[in-house]
């Protein structure tokens, strides 16, 4: 489907709610467990939305609109979580994930973004040349791809525990794609 | 983790309320789109699930306790929703998803299972001896295959939209493992 900011909106506004129903107050066991070495848990995923939402989205959005290609974004720091979520619940951090996104999206819908601005473009450190739809349709996409994971690090957790049903079971060969 | 019946009813009982949470009222761009020939939208996949409360898991547990080995489980329809969901909305088979949950968890949690019975065993028609115990942890993990079936489905609908991000994105290069 072709990308519209209504759409985008829908989901967007959705996350948080989705991420709470999910893993508000679910055991460790489910939350802070991963899939091996250098692997996430839903923990640290939830640490990373919180540094999308205070670095990535909304100032890369303005970025396009004050630069345009003439100045790249800054680049995202993958690994902020480690540093940032310290110290904190999960529920604190589901919380502040929450707060976050909804003041984001405040700040969206003021921007009265027209086709044209969604046509603006910008430019990735590392890809280049992208738009500002193209910008706003990743954002929604980036929570779905963290969905996928979390999904699938949950469900490695009973790996062995579903025995040979593990046949029936996709997301049991889930590689994870580098995410 | 070994599987622990605690452990399965905290993620069982959550997920109603988290597929409620991301596609709830969500335009139906997202919802009754899929990712090509034969394969399901997120409304089949909701269509799956309550044929499952109703045919598969505890009439499964209930089979195993009344005639182990015995008597194997009666097949799964896996294209029952074709011909269940019709005319019904998502809304509408949301309600009923957490609604037949809810009155599942009530009966498993009336059976009062203790670790012997959840080392009894039954039989698959496919894949042969099972226990009590993995069927259970499979309850739980199927409901994660479908979320993690979800959030790929609808990432795709925007498999156009991100431009060049889509090499960041793990959910794009996700190719659904049959499921």
């Amino acid at each position: 489907m072709p990308h519209t900011l209504d759409h985008t909106l829908a989901l967007l506004s959705r996350t948080p709610a989705t991420l709470n129903a999910l893993l508000g107050d679910l055991p460790d066991a489910w939350t802070v467990t991963n899939e091996g070495e250098n692997t996430w848990s839903p923990y640290d995923v939830i640490g990373h939305l919180i540094h999308g939402e205070r670095t990535d989205w909304i100032p890369r959005a303005r970025r396009i609109l004050e630069s345009g290609e003439s100045r790249p974004f800054d680049p995202f720091d993958r690994f902020a979580q480690e540093r940032e979520s310290q110290g904190k619940t999960l529920t604190k951090l589901l919380d502040e994930f929450g707060r976050l996104r909804a003041e984001n999206l405040t700040t969206l819908r003021a921007m009265n973004l027209k086709p044209e601005d969604l046509a603006r473009r910008g430019r990735h450190p590392a890809l280049g040349v992208v738009t500002l739809s193209e910008l706003l349709a990743t954002w929604a996409a980036h929570d779905l791809t963290h969905l996928h994971q979390i999904s699938r690090t949950m469900a490695h957790q009973y790996r062995e525990s579903v025995g040979p049903w593990t046949a029936y079971l996709g997301v049991m060969r889930c590689s994870g794609h580098g995410q």
